[in-house]
């Protein structure tokens, strides 16, 4: 039981790492960028905010560099992107929102569980969960020089709060890992796709 | 004695927090971010400094993720700003010059100190307590997508690199700890305050 | 012998900075920054590559920060510029592009040779090589707030990676260190020149 959770864990983060790679890399096309940028946006977005996030833990060398399998995935995506961008175009743009929602929540919910095992205090266990999701995004949005799309945009990085801050109410409440990741990520998928549908944003100052 | 040395420093040192997010945060709102955003710059121009020169000396998690009490200063500050942007308009700059001046003396100096202590040579402890002072302030302008405001504009890091060289000459010369703070922030602050009353600049290339 | 070898290092990889810190701060100086803004970029230029490369294997504080020396070099090299931009102005593009060419060489190599002392795994020691030689120039780029040149533009990072896999590969076949960074120096260097000699790109999608 505890291996086949593993199992699913891994194969779901693999997913989530391709995906957040492909967004990116379909970003750096957009950019003009040549095969070689298009490949590092989709590295970044993929893998940077997990990085950022241990080496504010202090677990180096961060744990998307331990084994090589992550950065592949990471780097195929990107490939992917640039071999047949056309085929992407072609994809509903809702299908990319719910994958992305996903991924994101994955992201969030682990990210927080890793800083609550480093023994993180509760605000840093959701700063960290949050950074884990759209880390890598921001990262990119720097490279591509414009404004990160979620410090202005829509409901996103609130969903990643709200999914990090789920896991750790409920590991307060010494509910089970596995529930408490299940938890956390239905607050993050269910607010994020509740915003996308209904065109939720967070306020402006008037 | 000691103790009330060390009480002081705390209060000065969120005093100092509170004021860098809260002009993070007002360039936020200037650059039209949601709640989030705002917060998120905030956050980034109080720490970050700090959080960059913990991670290059090596002393991780950084300090201000080890209690809660400095991010929930920093994410209060933003906070305020969004909840009142008007009531902040309504105070003189000259203010926020002498308060941000004041601030920004105490993360050079205490970011010197900190260097020191983890026995970096001297040309590092300088870099180390401007990095402190300012680091946070070029991250939210690489956030708002500018070039940051202290690589082209008027005396602000060079006053912060004059404090932290002020404590360490000071502290080579054995000066005890608290004074060769002292001294250091009385010279960012005061280099600071004479540059921007008679219009100071650095010099740019014919 | 090995004395001589390790100066020759030594030699080498000073002079690499302060050329990676001249090309940073005439980048600064065309940016209009001031005094303090061009030592800043020349520093970031010629350092943050290596300092990266560092926080990411866990060798802190970064080998940049252990002495003074390459420290005082680029910020030397900054000043230079500031002092003589007109002489810079006078020294033919090709001279720049042939040591630009052989310090993306040296940094390159050397960076994939610390990662395989410190136990990465293959695809890693490529991307902490190529991070090395091309990550101060990204930092550089952020900061004067343009897309990095290497993600757009022409065979730059990719003969870094290159030269970093000549490293990898060699190593893994029992050549001795010296050689497997001569063979690692002569992969990226080559491409390099090759390709601007010819105008060579890497693909867009079309």
């Amino acid at each position: 039981m505890r291996r086949a959770v593993a199992r699913l864990y891994s194969v779901a983060d693999h997913a989530a790492t391709a995906l957040f790679a492909i967004e990116g890399a379909r970003a750096g096309v957009l950019a003009g960028l040549d095969l070689l940028g298009i490949l590092v946006v989709g590295f970044c977005t993929a893998l940077v905010g997990g990085i950022l996030r241990d080496l504010l833990i202090g677990d180096v060398p961060p744990a998307a560099f331990r084994s090589p399998s992550r950065i592949v995935v990471a780097l195929a995506g990107g490939a992917l992107v640039f071999a047949g961008s056309r085929v992407f175009d072609t994809f509903p743009a809702e299908a990319f929102v719910l994958f992305d929602a996903a991924g994101l929540a994955l992201f969030a919910v682990t990210g927080a569980q890793k800083a609550i095992e480093h023994r993180s205090n509760g605000v840093v266990v959701v700063i960290l969960g949050t950074l884990t999701g759209v880390g890598g995004g921001v990262v990119r949005d720097v490279l591509l020089n414009r404004v990160p799309a979620v410090l202005a945009g829509d409901i996103y990085a609130t969903a990643a709060a709200l999914g990090a801050l789920g896991v750790l109410v409920a590991t307060r409440l010494r509910v089970p890992g596995v529930v408490a990741l299940a938890i956390g990520f239905a607050l993050c998928f269910g607010l994020r796709m509740i915003a996308v549908t209904f065109g939720w944003q967070l306020p402006h100052v008037a």
